[in-house]
Formats: C-alpha cells, sequence, structure tokens
C-alpha cells in the first residue's frame, strides 16, 4: 500500500485532468480556536445603524420593504428616519405596498432621502401628496405577480432589503410569528418578503423576538441574510386587518357577497375540488360565508383557498370543507396563528403565488376570483388604483394577476358609491384588462363579458339577474348624470406596470383638493 | 380626464424612459379558451420515457439519484434500466450514494451506458467491482456537504436529474412522504435531492403516490419540476434503517457508545444548549441513548439535533430533551413519520446542512459530533470509504463535513475487526483530515488529539482513560502483527474530493479477492 506522500503524485495528476486544485491541508472555514468555541455566536447580530453601514449600502441604491403588518407596519418608518439621520440620498424605495402609516415617508421625500418609489399601491395623506405631484420620479405600480418576476428577473434589482419579522434567531432564521414566550407581534405570512430575501444583495432582518437557534420552522432562512437587528416593535398587530380587508357590515356589500356567491354556485365551476381566492374589500370576503352554507348542502369542498387567507377561510378550512390553504398573506390574526400552528396551511412566495413567468406559481391552477373595484368599464377593465377623484387610494394587489389566471374572474362593485358611478365609460386608470374580468357583480345586475357567453347562459338559465355592461353604465348615468372632468395636470406621476413587464398606463398629477 | 388612446403617448414615454415595452394587450400566457377548463390539469405528467425524451436527455450527460431509501432504492435500477432499453450511452451518474442494491449497474457500465460515477459511496458488489477496475473513468467521491456546494457552484452540472417522491401532485409538488390513503413508501426527508431540484437543468419526479394538487406541505416545489412520472414503487421503506444505519446489539459497540457519551458529557460542551448529530454507525446512532438518562439528570437540554435523525433522536424530542431536529435524511422510518407529522422537526437540504461554503449551514454551528470510522491513523486521519482489504465498502456522507464544522468531533471506533486493526500508521484513504478529529473512542482506551490539549486534561480529572493514539496503534500491532501490504495496482479507480472542492485522494485498484 503506497503512503500518502507516494499518492500525492497521483492525486496531482487526478487534480490536473479534474482541472482542480491538489487539497491543500487546510479546513475550509474553522480555525481551531473557532472549533473551541460553542458555536451559537452570530456575527450577523448588529443595530440597525451598523447594519446599515456594513451592508455597503450608498446614495442612489434600491431598499426594500414588504407590507405584512398592514396599517401596524413600523419598519418602513423607522428605517427610513434612521436612512435620513445618517444623510443617505437619493434612495429608491421598492415597497411590496404602502399605506397611511406612511405618512411620515413625505418628509423624506421633500428632503431628498428617497427620490423613486416602487410599490403594489399607496394610500391615505402620502398617496394624495404623490398624486398632486409631489414626486418628480413617477411612482412604479406593479402587481404582486408583476413584483415577484421582476425581482426575479433583475427588473427591480433591490440592494439592501429591511425585512420585519415576528421572530428570528440570531443567525437571521425568521418569520412572521414567534414561539417563544417572549413573542411581540405575528404577521403570518411573509410571502411578499421571500424574493426580497432571495435576490436582494443584502438582507436586514429586523425583528422583535430575537429567539435562540434554531428558529425552525422558519420562512425566511439564513441562508438568505446578512444582519439580525432587534428592536422594541415591527409592527402592531392588531392593524393587520385594517383597510381594504375590514369584516363588512354594509348591506349593500352583504347585498353583493350573496350576489356573487350565487354566481360561483351556478357558474359551472362549483364543484368538489374547486380552488378560490377572494381579493380584498367587503363583499368578496363575505362571499365566502355564503358559500359556506352551499357546500355543506350540495356536500362539495374545495381543494384549496389561495391568496390573503383570512378568519373565514380558516374556519371553513377547520370544517373540513376546504383541504389545503396557501397563503401569501395572512389577512387577520386567526389566519396568522393558523398558518403557525397547521401543517396544511402553507406559506408561499409572491413568486409562487402569482408570478406570470413562473409556471409554478398556484394562480395558474385557480378556478375561482372573487375581486372588488374602484371603477370597472364598459369593457370590463377595471380600476382599483386610482380613485374617481383622480387621487390614487388603493393597490393593484394580485388583482391582474388572479383576474388573468382564474378560470372565472368575478368583480363585486356597487353602481355607485354615493355620488360616484363605479360603472363608466372607460377606467381612469387601466389596472386589470378587461378580457381577464368574466363577470361584474352590481346591486342592479350582473354583466357578464361577452367573451365568455357560456356563463351568461348558465347564470341566466339559474334565474340570475344578468344584464348588459352598458345598460349599468346608462343606469349609473341616469342616476347621477355625466361626471366632471376631472382636474388632471400633465405631469406623469404614476405608471402602471403590466405583470408582464410592460407600461400599460400612466397617471396624470391631479389638483390638490385641499388647496 | 384624458382617455385610455390618448394616454397612448405618455405611456409610450414613460416606456421609452424605463426601457420597456409598451403593453400589447395580450394576456400573458392563457388563452380564453385555457381559462374556461378547469386548470387542474398538468402538461408535466408523462411516462418514464416520455420525460426522459422530453427532458433532452443526451448521450454524454449527466443524470442525478438520491438515496433517500437507502438499501430499498428503485429509481435508480429502474431508470438506467430503462435508459439502457432507449439505447444512451456514456452517462454520467451522479447519485448522492450508491449501495448493495445498485448493482444491477455494473451490467449498464460493462455495456458502456454509464462511463462515469459521482457518489459519496458504493457498497456490496458493485463497489468490489469497482475497485477491482471495472471502469475506465475513477468515481469521483464527495461528502454530502460537498455535493452540495459543487452542484451549486456549477463544478457538479446535473442535467436530468431523477428524484424518488412518496407523493407528488400532478404539478411537481412532492415530499418524501404522503398524507394520502394510498401511500405506499415513506422516506422522510429528501435533503439530498434539494440541490438537485434547485439546480439541474430538468427534474423528474418519480413518484409512487399521485396525490390532488396542492400536496402541501411539500419538500420539492413544482417551481422547480418539469415532469412527474408515476410508477408501482419507488423503494421499499422498511429498508431505509438497513446497512450503516441499524440499531447495535454488538457488545463492543454498546461499550463503545457508553465510552463516548462519558466522553460528551465530560468535555466541557454538555451544557444546556447543545447541538449534537450522531453518524451512521451502530456505536455513534447508540451513544444518543446513553446521553439521555445524563441530560434527565443534569436538567440540560439539547436546542437541535442535526442530521441522518434516529428514532432514538425523535425520542428525546418528544421527551422534551432535544428542541428541534434538523434532518437532511430519516434514518429509520419512525423519523420519517416524525417529519411527516411535527413542525419542530425540521427538513434541509443538502447546502443547508454541511455546505462548507454555505454561511447558513446548520454543521456550522454544531457543538458535538460522534462518527465512525473504518480506519482512524496515528496523525487523526480518518477513512469511511475502503476497507483494510483495499475494496470500497462505505461512503464518505457527512463525515468530513461535520468533523470540521462542529467544536467537539468523536470518532468512535474498536481497535480491531476480527483480524484487522482499525488504528494505524496511516489511513488507506485519507477521507476525514486529522486536524478536525478531536476525541478517537476505542475499547483500550480514549485518544486526544495534541490540538485540543485541554480536552485530554479534562477527561483526565473525570477519570477517564486517556491514551496515546500511538500506544493504541501498538496495541493492535502487538495482537495482529505487521498488516501485509494490500495487493494494490497502478490504476486510479477512485478520486476523494475535499468538501472544497479540491482532490484529496486517490483510491487504487486492487487485486479481485476472488480471483
Amino acid at each position: 500500500m503506497s503512503t500518502l506522500k507516494e499518492r500525492g503524485a497521483l492525486v496531482a495528476e487526478a487534480a490536473r485532468k479534474m482541472d482542480k486544485p491538489v487539497y491543500d491541508g487546510d479546513i475550509f472555514n474553522k480555525t481551531p480556536e473557532a472549533r473551541r468555541e460553542l458555536q451559537k455566536q452570530s456575527p450577523k447580530l448588529a443595530t440597525l445603524e451598523e447594519a446599515i453601514r456594513k451592508s455597503g449600502l450608498k446614495d442612489g441604491m434600491t431598499i426594500s420593504f414588504h407590507h405584512h403588518f398592514r396599517g401596524g407596519d413600523k419598519v418602513v418608518n423607522m428605517v427610513v428616519a434612521k436612512l435620513a439621520e445618517m444623510g443617505f440620498k437619493n434612495l429608491h424605495l421598492a415597497a411590496s405596498s404602502l399605506s397611511d402609516v406612511h405618512a411620515p415617508l413625505i418628509e423624506h421625500i421633500e428632503n431628498g432621502v428617497i427620490t423613486k418609489i416602487s410599490t403594489s399601491g399607496l394610500r391615505g395623506e402620502l398617496a394624495r401628496r404623490i398624486s398632486t405631484g409631489l414626486m418628480e420620479e413617477p411612482v412604479v405600480f406593479r402587481s404582486h405577480g408583476g413584483r415577484g418576476s421582476a425581482i426575479a428577473n433583475g427588473d427591480l434589482h433591490i440592494d439592501v432589503a429591511f425585512l420585519g419579522a415576528s421572530s428570528s434567531d440570531p443567525l437571521g432564521n425568521a418569520c412572521g410569528y414567534s414561539r417563544s414566550p417572549n413573542a411581540k407581534s405575528i404577521c403570518g405570512s411573509l410571502g411578499y418578503a421571500l424574493p426580497d430575501a432571495q435576490y436582494a444583495d443584502k438582507v436586514v432582518i429586523i425583528t422583535d423576538d430575537l429567539v435562540a437557534y434554531p428558529n425552525t420552522p422558519n420562512s425566511i432562512s439564513e441562508r438568505d441574510v446578512d444582519f439580525v437587528v432587534e428592536v422594541d416593535s415591527v409592527g402592531d398587530s392588531s392593524k393587520i386587518s385594517s383597510g381594504a380587508i375590514r369584516d363588512t357590515k354594509n348591506p349593500r356589500d352583504i347585498l353583493l357577497a350573496q350576489q356573487a356567491a350565487k354566481v360561483i354556485i351556478n357558474s359551472g365551476y362549483f364543484k368538489d375540488g374547486f380552488s378560490i381566492q377572494t381579493g380584498s374589500g367587503g363583499a368578496s370576503l363575505a362571499a365566502v360565508k355564503y358559500l359556506r352554507d352551499s357546500m355543506i348542502e350540495k356536500g362539495i369542498k374545495a381543494s384549496y383557498a389561495l391568496g390573503g387567507i383570512t378568519a373565514h377561510m380558516v374556519r371553513l378550512h377547520e370544517e373540513g370543507l376546504i383541504d389545503r390553504l396557501i397563503d401569501v398573506q395572512s389577512f387577520d390574526k386567526v389566519a396568522a396563528e393558523s398558518l403557525m400552528r397547521d401543517q396544511a396551511h402553507k406559506e408561499v412566495s409572491a413568486c409562487e403565488y402569482a408570478a406570470a413567468d413562473e409556471p409554478g406559481s398556484a394562480v395558474h391552477y385557480l378556478d375561482i376570483v372573487i375581486l372588488s373595484a374602484l371603477e370597472a368599464d364598459v369593457n370590463f377593465n377595471v380600476n382599483v388604483l386610482v380613485g374617481s377623484d383622480g387621487i390614487i387610494r388603493g393597490a393593484i394587489g394580485g388583482h391582474p394577476d388572479t383576474a388573468a389566471d382564474s378560470a372565472l374572474s368575478i368583480i363585486v362593485c356597487p353602481l355607485l358609491r354615493g355620488r360616484i358611478p363605479c360603472i363608466v365609460d372607460e377606467v381612469t386608470t387601466l389596472i386589470t384588462p378587461g378580457k381577464t374580468v368574466d363577470v361584474i357583480v352590481t346591486e342592479y345586475g350582473i354583466a357578464v363579458n361577452p367573451l365568455r357567453p357560456e356563463i351568461a347562459e348558465t347564470l341566466r338559465a339559474a334565474g340570475l339577474n344578468v344584464v348588459d355592461i352598458n345598460w349599468l353604465k346608462d343606469k349609473a348615468k341616469s342616476i347621477i348624470g355625466d361626471a366632471a372632468p376631472l382636474p388632471f395636470g400633465d405631469k406623469v406621476v404614476g405608471v402602471v406596470m403590466n405583470r408582464d413587464g410592460s407600461v400599460m398606463d400612466v397617471i396624470k398629477n391631479i389638483e390638490d383638493p385641499e388647496l
């Protein structure tokens, strides 16, 4: 038997043939000193300021955030305030969405800290100021699936992601809940943060519950994390079901929800094993309640519910009426707690949820989606972003993604909101193309897209009040009269991207209604 | 308000500034016809032959497999037989490991179907034939962490991965267990298949339980899957605890296990929150049983157990003595069933487990590992691959990965196996470098690496029989005498890679002992 030393020539020869180096006797990355120590120390723990410095963030770069705490989010304001204090300028803020709570960004935009924004939506004072021309650069709006694609394909390159988490261990295994007794917050799924975690150059986890390693099961893996920052609070969990996803008590919403349920039940898609998603908006969320009775009565069970998961969905799942929950965003605390507890309640990333160019996104296999609208037009185009006053007051969300890929897309939308018509000649802003919208449910009747004549036929046969979309538009006009033209200016304040990465529409500035 | 048509010029201008196309009105990938259909059909379902054809596999390419069914695996032989039947030649078979059951590969090597092999190990008749010179090209041996790194960094490029799964839906969400009533097999973690699923050009899932979409929670995501093939059986689950991971009843192994437990308890690393891994081999697996009493007595709990997870580990976890299980490979059916059931039992990929260049691999934070050996030498180098007769009869596994990165690496190894000395002047083949090995436990005494004098001191203080490694080697020689030199030839039949991707040793051919 030749000795190791004698085999040296053969080793060198093998290495040469394989074009590999010969082993140099070093241990890859552990010094004997490091091996003497218990291994739990983490080089990733840092203050927010240290993490920012070490991340290599520079003026002009792109930072990102998720919106899983919705109206309760504390991370965006905290981080941008720190960046302002540290003197950063000219940053691109790429959030999965922004809302009322982010009004403090106005100051940082005025001071040049933030000069570009990408988001799914804007609400409140920040939205009003941007609509009236606060920023030089237009805000880029993307759907949730479109954002996932853009991050994955490099259209939206993130330099540093700042991702709030309800628990993390010192190495960065993080999630939107905590199993420790010190849990301070819960938001459930971190689905919109997962593309950022995967593709950002640097990832900073910001957590209010630093737990012992290993924090398993985890949503975000330490593989993807560079820094872990502990703070007092990342978000107010009581506000995750605020805003667009409040439970409705509005009688008109309840009527719309009941009508939407009837459409589903009679659509031909209400079969054992069907799948369903409900968008935000009271009526679409409430429709699930009215489906339940019919599911029990007819012995029909759903294979999965997708998307923003709500307490209603969790209830149906726990009753055995929905087999699996696929959760990109937990719409309330009940859903978030179910995600933590229940193996059949699965968290997915924005890409797995709704990316158009992702063969494995769940939305491709979705049967039925119920969505809301600010406006729909006679070509079935839908606007969920810009109010009829021309002010941005919503979010694209997964609206165009789910409409495009589901077998049956249903919009629930009142004919009028106060003195504002919701069925119009043409939407103020094009968010969801009409050819992807199948049915529009209003309190005055149900319009079916002429591209789907078989659905109109089956609904009529079931005795539902199917009407022409133009009749609805005329009905609204007959009640309200013609709307005055909106006082738009000539500045482009927003650009709406289609989920395929093309530019679909622009939003122009509008006169400030408070001036 | 300008109309969509009037806004066209602004949209074009915005698109030009962003260097993006204008939306062309198409729906990204769903035709109206496709939207009319329920969406559950899968274009991925295929027979094995169709999947191979559609995968684009060509002569000379690399195919890969996992070994989670160990001695019960049916996938490698099934696929290679089909490839032979279809006339493929000159393929590179890159398995995470191979064993006795893969003897039918000999015929396919002789016929030129398989001309190159990469694996962690070889056993049985296939190993004997390769050791005696069956193949022209040397087999490339990598550790589990090394294989993960090589796949991730492109050193080991996989053209088509054939991955057995105990359940999959028609889209490819797959795992090593099934929640359906038709479950036919279970292997638990698919950790060694996950790098293949992530990095292979094409991925074919082969399953014996095709379940309804969505098969959540899943190990392998449909995102990564191109084809799904249903077969009668992917593996015999009763054999996953065969071979190197049988429970020992050997009195010497039990003695060694007890000694190893004493080393741990007195090492200074046996503290509340410690982490532990046991390699395959009866004595190392059994050591856990002897730790248990001491953990209960002293009120010490482990933060996690890593690696191949066994029924012993599951028991300690369920008793509250081990907080989390991190499972790259389920070593028995009890462990596989626990993985399916228990959220605190987490599946990880080979990269997350043990890749040297992966900052987030769990092995970096491992306190204690207990490993076995075929041979160890006076420089603490260890061989777990080539028998003292020169025939390959083992697998590298995670041996060098865990030895290198743990705080305390313990080898349990008898001084003699029959007439074969296990503590020698120099190992036949270098698998785990001596500087990563801290303690060698034999039935004649405990040797401590001079690099770790503090451990020798603490063990001596505890009254353990600490001896010089040279004394052990001399003791073996005094009983057995000098071993005759092995009849090695001059052909290189195997190349041993270090986990850093360098060439560490070669294995030479040996005269066939049966001739």
